[in-house]
């Protein structure tokens, strides 16, 4: 299943309204144990990237880090206020 | 279910060497018609962002950009050569 069909089989129950949103989502799967987690630093980066391309609030974005097994995942969801371009 | 489920029913699958791997997704899901498309562009500078982190060579990436109903999805899987931090 290609992540598309995971998202759009996710968003179909949620009837939330028509709002233009970006999520990001980095999967770091780690080959052994230790080695520096740069996720935190990378997520403030990537979401500085991002406030290039379109305004958004500190409170338009939810930010979530998840751990199991070998993987780190971090997801960003940014809902993008109406006409947020720059 | 969430995107670490997702994630982790499809590698199991995959009985591939244990690499360390590095998956970026940006969903962007548009309110409406029209609007620039910054995927692109974004792509460019959230790879940028990476390699100040860890040193990634064009072959180690592949880059998958899919469209549907009102969704892009750009994916970005990175496989990190042994010893591959900064």
């Amino acid at each position: 299943m290609s992540f598309l069909d995971y998202l759009l089989g996710t968003k179909k129950k949620s009837a939330s309204v028509a709002r233009e949103r970006l999520q990001i989502i980095l999967a770091h799967e780690r080959a052994g144990r230790g080695g520096p987690d740069y996720l935190p630093a990378l997520q403030q980066e990537l979401i500085a990237v991002i406030s290039k391309y379109v305004s958004v609030g500190q409170d338009d974005i939810k930010v979530s880090l998840e751990r199991q097994d070998d993987y780190d995942v971090l997801e960003v969801n940014i809902v993008l206020p109406e006409g947020a371009k720059r």
